[in-house]
């Protein structure tokens, strides 16, 4: 019975935090056209591992009675749980060609399982939001500029879900603060510039550079200057990698800061375009920070001009939580080629963290009243009261036992129930906060929006939301 | 890249329906104070098997690197894909009991594996949707009432989603359809009457009998008997078994049918009182059929009381779709004993048969328009009026193309997508199946409520869809 390390599970209360930032997540998305998609679970195991990550910790799965029969024989038979959805996604998208619409949009949110060790934000088993574009044999830019743009505002969502923001669509405990910083840095960059740049100075092997320049956060400049040394570069050229991968800008004055070093390429040149109309085109989106931040370079994956990382405001030992960029090839089924563009959001790697911090929601019920039960016999008289409120929208459930009315309040007290209603001619509403009891009519009586549903409480500066 | 056979997945048209039914689902559980839990995929597989069934398809998972190494040596580390969602909702009550306010209500969507044979509404994947009620030592017999209220109501709201029954929330096709048979029929009986019954006419094995009584629905009556007689029975005893299970009334008026019998036993007394009960709380019901069902025992499984079934009008041959039952021990830690009551409803299998008959939501996308693009020079006054379109809700993509406006109207044909705005001074949208187009204040327009979101078409008698 023991918990599982790597297998987080949400108590109800925390567990309304995470699905109010799944509807926060879907509404943006399908504001903007993105269709949702569900694929299985598990994966012959030669997809999972196609790119030659051999040593990717994947779960392999066998039904209990095959064990050892097929056991490693094949791998085109095995099963493994899928550690992304990108993968999944893409075989979905070759496998459905002609009954898609390209460009086609879509949303996906589901658990992805890895077997990697536990530690801090990562997870065996966690659960990925993740939106892509993907055209048919082409992909125009401006689809970079949209996931960018839709994802800056999902973010925002998120943040304002949570508390943070201008706006709390949940009529939560926060209100504007306009002076704190915002929650999440999307951090935008841009393939082209990095190798353009790399080619401009006469490098040879710009992914190893690319590969260099992404420690750039976990390792000091000295270093960094060292290892590039190490790739074959004159100590000029790897300075002036260096101060290209320490610019990061709030607007795109980037590029102005890219030509003072003096490095001139076509790519370098088409990069920056690109990446300045991403940057201007999120400018405007409020409750979120995007950069242009040429540090990032995805240096492990196939990206092959934008690229996108994401930093948490007080949670920045998690690394990056949302990610991602353009493939030229997302899939290809041989003959035709899907390119992409996409972000996948880490939902657990940023939720449970906070959760951990007191992040949850004002009460682990939905109800916003409890109808008290007057005696045994008289319960479908509670019964019939609860649906005139059901009947209106107001989650409402009726007590357990028919105890004195004071143990009955206090059982609301303790589900963080507000309100309590009470059988009579007329009926009768007590706000427990306030210990306030008014007459109500049942068919009209309404609790404020505000306590209509649980509210997220308890992120950052703010405390937890208690009953008196 | 075959498809998995027994793994689902659904088109995005499909999976709209999906949502849907899964948001109906949401808002009664909500309505009712049922708090949604996920809990982890996998479980030790000796808590899976824990109940003697050896012989339960489940799939065991092992990190890709562990291949060999522990192979079967020990069941107490052995992790597998959950089966079903009580058992880890029994391990989490449990795991949880002290954080937990009892009586527990927690609703529960999540995916569940088995590896059995995939045939018609059998699948390797599936969904479940799951409510129970769990007591910590003791559970008041009106939560079985509550649960079957709850899920009553529940599948009247799936029957309104998909266009069946007296209301259509999504504004589907349909509207009311008076003669029309109810989509589900909730089947309610009660282990009490039926081992009460049993015991009045003198049988030593109830459960010997409840097997054979529970076969009613696949093997002939006269077939019921013989097997009947190899328990032991005689005649006039599996007769009197046979006449109970074939006892199936819309209101309570069973009481009075298993009275004729002429058998008498306490227990039978209380499971007629609580069956009566049950049946007479959910007769007000709309949009779903409830009935006394005695031939219902579910065999195999712990109940101690009320059980549930339930047919879907026109897939008789998939069986029950939603079932449940008060189990005396849901859960027990040794020391405390958590009693409860629950439904689980197998989303899939209902979906998937149907959506191969041609059930489908009326467009793949979420947007409800179109912005056309005039060049690639002016793509910014598109997206802004974009922008102010979704600032009010209203799903809205952006041709990905600025193509003559002629192709661009086809796209959004392909698409489904109702509306396509054209910017202009002033903009003006036309309706694509009826040609007309309006000047309009992109700040005001919006797309009558039924073409906001996507309805739910093709189900039965309705023709699916089409755009002009």
């Amino acid at each position: 019975m023991a918990k599982l390390s790597g297998f987080p599970e949400l108590l109800p209360a925390d567990r309304a935090v995470e699905v109010a930032v799944v509807d926060a997540l879907r509404r943006v998305f399908e504001l903007h056209g993105f269709a949702n998609v569900e694929t299985r679970a598990v994966e012959p195991v030669e997809t999972l591992l196609r790119k030659g990550e051999i040593d990717k910790e994947v779960y392999v799965v066998r039904r209990i009675h095959d064990d050892g029969a097929d056991n490693g024989t094949s791998r085109s038979d095995t099963l493994a749980l899928h550690f992304d959805l990108t993968v999944p996604f893409a075989r979905y998208v070759v496998e459905n060609a002609g009954r898609l619409a390209f460009p086609f949009r879509r949303y996906q949110v589901q658990k992805v399982w890895r077997g990697e060790r536990p530690q801090q934000g990562r997870f065996r088993e966690f659960t990925q939001a993740d939106i892509d574009i993907v055209g048919d044999g082409t992909l125009p830019f401006h689809a970079d500029v949209e996931v960018a743009r839709v994802m800056a505002e999902a973010l925002a969502a998120v943040s304002a879900v949570l508390g943070f923001g201008s706006t709390s669509p949940l009529g939560g405990g926060a209100g504007p603060r306009a002076a704190e910083p915002a929650l999440f840095t999307l951090q935008v960059s841009n393939r082209k510039v990095l190798e353009g740049f790399y080619r401009g100075l006469g490098v040879e092997e710009p992914t190893a550079v690319m590969q260099v320049v992404d420690k750039l956060d976990k390792l000091p400049g000295e270093r960094i200057l060292e290892l590039l040394a190490e790739t074959g570069l004159d100590e000029t050229s790897a300075r002036a990698c260096l101060a290209l991968a320490e610019i990061s800008t709030d607007d795109t004055s980037f590029v102005e800061r890219v030509r003072e070093l003096g490095v001139e390429h076509p790519l370098l040149d088409e990069g920056l375009d690109e990446l300045a109309t991403v940057v201007a085109a999120c400018a405007d989106v409020e409750g979120v920070r995007v950069t242009a931040d040429l540090r990032i370079a995805r240096g492990l994956d196939y990206y092959t001009g934008t690229v996108f990382e994401t930093r948490m405001t007080g949670q920045e030992q998690l690394g990056s939580v949302c990610s991602g960029g353009r493939y030229d090839e997302l899939a290809s089924d041989g003959r035709r080629t899907y390119p992409g563009v996409g972000i996948s959001l880490g939902l657990s790697r940023l939720l449970v963290p906070l959760v951990a911090n007191g992040l949850t929601s004002s009460r682990p019920v939905p109800s916003a009243v409890l109808v008290a039960v007057t005696d045994e016999e008289s319960r479908a008289t509670s019964d019939a009261l609860a649906q005139r409120l059901r009947r209106r929208g107001i989650p409402t459930e009726v007590s357990s036992a028919a105890q004195r009315f004071g143990k009955q309040i206090r059982t609301a007290e303790r589900r963080g129930i507000p309100y309590v209603l009470f059988p009579g001619e007329p009926p009768s509403v007590k706000d427990i906060r306030t210990g306030d009891q008014v007459d109500v009519d049942p068919d009209t009586w309404t609790p404020p929006a505000a306590d209509l549903t649980p509210t997220v409480v308890g992120l950052g500066h703010h405390s937890k939301e208690t009953t008196p």
